[in-house]
C-alpha cells in the first residue's frame, strides 16, 4: 500500500518541483533536474547520510522514468493544475507522510539509534523541497511555512512509540500514516504555523 | 588520450570559477575553493550517489594541486583572459564532454543501470557548475542556458548505444567524443536553445 | 580536552546559526535545521566525501540533542546574546581550531593523503559555516571574511607539518591549537583580511 502511496507521491513532488522551475523560466532540462530534484533528492540525501548504498532510485529506473514524465508533462498542463489546488495539497500531504515513514524505515533496517531514525524520516520528507528551493536561489519555504516539518517529526516519533509498545508494522504505518495525513490537512485548513523566531540585532 | 583532456579541462574549470568568484569579489581563499567545487564538484557529487568511494581526487592530489594553481592562477592574469574567450569556449566544450564520458563509464564500471549511467555522466558534466552557482548564489545558469545538458544527455546515450552495438570502447570513446564537441560547438555558434517553461500563476 | 572543546564549540555555532536563522525569520523547525547544519554540517560533508560511515553525529544521539537545544535555547535568550559578543568570538574560534584538528585526524585514521588530510580539516571547520549561508539564501560569508578559513588551513599544516617531524600527537595537538587560536584572534583584532578577488569584466 505504501508502495502505491510512494509512486503517486513523487509525481506529485516531480510536479509541483517542475512548477517551481516554471517560476523561474528554466528551460526544460532545468525542469526535469528540479523535478527529479523534489521528488528524489530527500532519499537520495538520506542514502547518502546514513551510508546507505546503492541509493534507491539508482535500482528503480522505473522511479527516475515517473518522475521525469510527470515533470515534463506538468510543462503541458500547467495551465489547468491550479484547478486541481486541493488534490495537490492531499497528494503533497500523502508524500510527506509516506517519505517520513519510508525514511525512518530505511534507518530502522540499519539499526540505527531513534533520533537518527528520526532525523531520516525527516530528511526524507522534507529535504527535497530544501533542495528544490536551493537550487531555486531562494530561502527554503518549509524552514518558514505553516505546519510541514512538525507532522513529519510527529509520524516519525508515533511511529517509533507504537513500535517500541509492540504494535506491528503494518497496523502501525497504517495508524501512523492517517495520523499524519489528518494532522497536516489540519494544519492546512486551519493555517496552524509554528512560531517564528525574528532577530534584528547587529553585532558590529 | 581522455586523461590529458580531462586534466586540460579541470584546469580550464577551475579558471572559469575563479573568475566567477571574482564577480562576487570573493577573496583568495573563496576563489579557491569555487576553482575547486567548480572543477570537481561534479565529480564529487557523483561519487558520493553512486557510492563510490575512495572519491576521485582523494586518490590524486596532483590533481588538487591543478585545481587550486589554476584557480590562484587565474587572479593574475584574469584581466588578458577575454582575449582567449573562444580557447576557453572549446576547452569548456571539451570538458563537458570528457566529463561526461567519465562519468559514465564509472556507473558501467559499477554495473549500475543505463539511466543511472547516464545520468552519472550527466552529474559529472554539469553539477560541478550547479554548485558554483549555488556557492554564488544564483540560480544555475546551466538550467536556463543555451543547449549545454543535452550535449552531456546525447553524448551519454550515444556511448551506450554503440556499446550496445559491440563497438569498442576506445574507438567508441573517440566516435563519442567528437560527436559531442561538434553538437556543442555547433550549439554555441548557432545560439541553439532549449525551451523554457515560463509559470506565473499564484495558487493563493 | 579536544572532546570538551568540541562540544562547547558545536553549542556555540548551533547558537550562531540560531541567529542567522533569526535573521530570516525562521519558524522554531528552521532555526533548529540551521543550527544543526551549521554546527554538525561540516563534519557530515566530511564523512560522507571522505566515505567515512556512520557519519559522526548518528553515533552520538547526544551531540544530536545539544545542538537542537542550543539552537531553541537561542530563541530564548537571544535579546541578551550580544553581550556576550567577546566570549562568542573566543568560542567560534576555538570551534574552528578544534573542528580543524579532528577533521584532519579522520583523514589521518583513513590513511589518506596529507593534501586531502589539510581539506578534510577546512571542510569540517568551515563548511557548517558554508552550508548554513547557502540555506539562508547568501553568499558563504566566510569567502570574503576575515582571515578565517586560513587559520584552519594553517592549524592543519602545523598538525601534519610537527607530526611529520615526530612530535606525539597529544602534544601536537596542544601546540597547534593554541597557535591556532593565537593566530585566529589576532586575525580578528587587528583585523587581518585575504586579499579579494574582483572581476568585472563582461565576455559577452
Amino acid at each position: 500500500m505504501l508502495t502505491i502511496v510512494y509512486l503517486v507521491a513523487i509525481a506529485a513532488e516531480a510536479m509541483a518541483g517542475a512548477l517551481a522551475a516554471g517560476r523561474r523560466s528554466m528551460d526544460f532540462f532545468g525542469v526535469t533536474v528540479i523535478a527529479f530534484v523534489t521528488a528524489l533528492g530527500g532519499g537520495t540525501l538520506r542514502d547518502v547520510i546514513l551510508g546507505h548504498f546503492p541509493v534507491g532510485w539508482t535500482q528503480h529506473p522505473a522511479h527516475v522514468y515517473l518522475v521525469i514524465s510527470a515533470g515534463l508533462l506538468t510543462t503541458l498542463v500547467a495551465r489547468y493544475l491550479h484547478h486541481l489546488k486541493r488534490i495537490f495539497l492531499v497528494l503533497d500531504a500523502m508524500g510527506l507522510v509516506a517519505f517520513s515513514l519510508i525514511g525512518s524505515d530505511v534507518a530502522l533496517q540499519m539499526s540505527y539509534a531513534p533520533p537518527v531514525v528520526i532525523m531520516a524520516g525527516m530528511i526524507t520528507g522534507i529535504f527535497g523541497g530544501v533542495l528544490r528551493d536551493v537550487l531555486c536561489n531562494q530561502v527554503p519555504v518549509v524552514f518558514r511555512q505553516e505546519l510541514y516539518a512538525v507532522v513529519s517529526l510527529a509520524v516519525c516519533l508515533l511511529f517509533l512509540l507504537l513500535r517500541e509498545y509492540g504494535v506491528a508494522d503494518d497496523l502501525n504505518t497504517a495508524i501512523s500514516f492517517s495520523a499524519g495525513l489528518t494532522l497536516r490537512l489540519c494544519a492546512v485548513w486551519r493555517g496552524w504555523r509554528l512560531p517564528t523566531f525574528s532577530y534584528r540585532q547587529r553585532w558590529d
